[in-house]
């Protein structure tokens, strides 16, 4: 049940990512509710394209597609002068979309009777599929690419969630704010410390 | 019937809006068939993924794709030389296809058994779906955000389709046909007069 | 038999060529981790999406998912150093990855009972699918629009596979491993060689 509630929360906080982006790109209203919508409802599309499990999950209930829109038009009509937004609200909101959907992500496909490490993978493109679309489209370098900790946040967040529910046999319901928490607080840590990981750099050839 | 033609018709313009696009981009004949086929069926394909109600619609039933591919080699053989198109042809076949796209998708999401608010989903998705496609591999900004007045078209042609429909009871072909004209119409004058919606912008802070 | 094997062998090389590209672009481990794996299973999951026949092929067997994980791990902790490796190893990795998953696209188009046109672009799609991803997040041009002969040895060798199948009725795993030779061979020339088509160019109105 709180799970619900967290979708609907995750719903609209990518949903206003998606119009904060667009702001920026001087797109007419409709346009901006086409990106907004997309960066909300695009990582679970994506997620039940793949698991074949039935129609997208917006299709058979369009709850979340009601909540993204609506979450788009307020958003429209109340931050057309954005008194100085501090700087890591757009992060932070992208953390708590985050955590949310990766944990969705996890538990739809355990519904579907994946195994684990599947149940990662699923809840890693539900979490960043709304983003990376949000920002191929705005021809912004996705974030799981140029963030420090991001894609990391999201594989641990995961794991966590089905070592919670596999190994120590907890409810999928209890599991799964076990994985949220996890993912949230490190993509917190992340932003607030500035933490990263050694990068990965090939040296190029001269 | 007509909707049949019409289809033809809107696969084929989007085939050779994709070759054209390609043109500018010094690609050999056999990516530039990969462009104009993946502009021409790519909408429709995203659509059948989300619906989830079958296979891709050119899987089952390989006419629009034959058409897109010899729309591809007819366009790659006759448009070498191009003699000066004027400027208003691309937009105008743009036009052309979204309008009929917009209106075949709404009515696939009828026939999958969808309601009204996910039936001008699935018809804006079918619409802007495979130039969003071209684009992005082209590394153009899409149309949906650069160009204005556009997503507004599908969305208000999709709505004048489900109006036409479900409050005035009319057939779902003649409501097919009045969504149509209502993208159309509303894509064509928006490229004849430069019509505009005021911009939502963000000011970026300093 | 054979085929499993270089299924096995085109997952593990674009896998590598996903984290090779991430290594410009200064990710840390987990993000290569994500280019890597979605480089090797994209385009094989976007034709299962197309032909929803089933899940994508890494849910109902996470073997290839597998390898690709496990890939990715390996090549971060080998490549670190790269001891100036020859220029033609991507490319000529990338062809032995594309001409496999060319030929198992059109395989599995078969066993799910399409025709031969719809066949190979199912092998397209799954041959040239991944690097299209791939090159989308990491902002390069994809190698289907930037690379000579490249769209066109997929098209050759999944013609050549179909016909081998279809016309002289050979058995599909040696029709597949005809289809693959032509693919690799036609590639692997054109990268030696530096073979062009003409391409297809229109004149920008003055």
């Amino acid at each position: 049940m709180l799970v619900y509630w967290l979708d609907i929360l995750g719903t609209a906080v990518f949903a206003i990512s998606g119009v904060l982006l667009a702001g920026k790109l001087r797109m007419d209203p409709f346009g901006v509710l086409v990106l907004g919508v997309v960066t909300a409802i695009g990582g679970g599309t994506l997620r039940d394209m793949a698991l074949a499990n039935g129609p997208a999950f917006w299709v058979s209930d369009p709850t979340d597609l009601i909540v993204a829109m609506v979450t788009c038009v307020l958003t429209l009509a109340l931050v057309r002068k954005p008194r100085r937004l501090p700087k890591w609200i757009l992060p932070a909101l992208d953390a708590v979309g985050l955590a949310v959907f990766v944990g969705i992500g996890v538990n739809k496909a355990f519904y579907a009777g994946t195994g684990p490490l599947v149940a990662v993978c699923m809840g890693v493109l539900t979490g960043v599929g709304g983003g990376i679309i949000r920002d191929v489209l705005a021809r912004e370098v996705p974030m799981i690419l140029r963030t420090e900790i991001y894609a990391t946040a999201c594989i641990l967040g995961g794991v966590a969630h089905v070592i919670a529910y596999q190994l120590f046999h907890q409810p999928l319901e209890k599991a799964s704010m076990m994985g949220m928490a996890v993912t949230l607080l490190i993509r917190l840590a992340a932003i607030r410390w500035n933490l990263k990981l050694p990068a990965f750099a090939l040296e190029e050839r001269h």
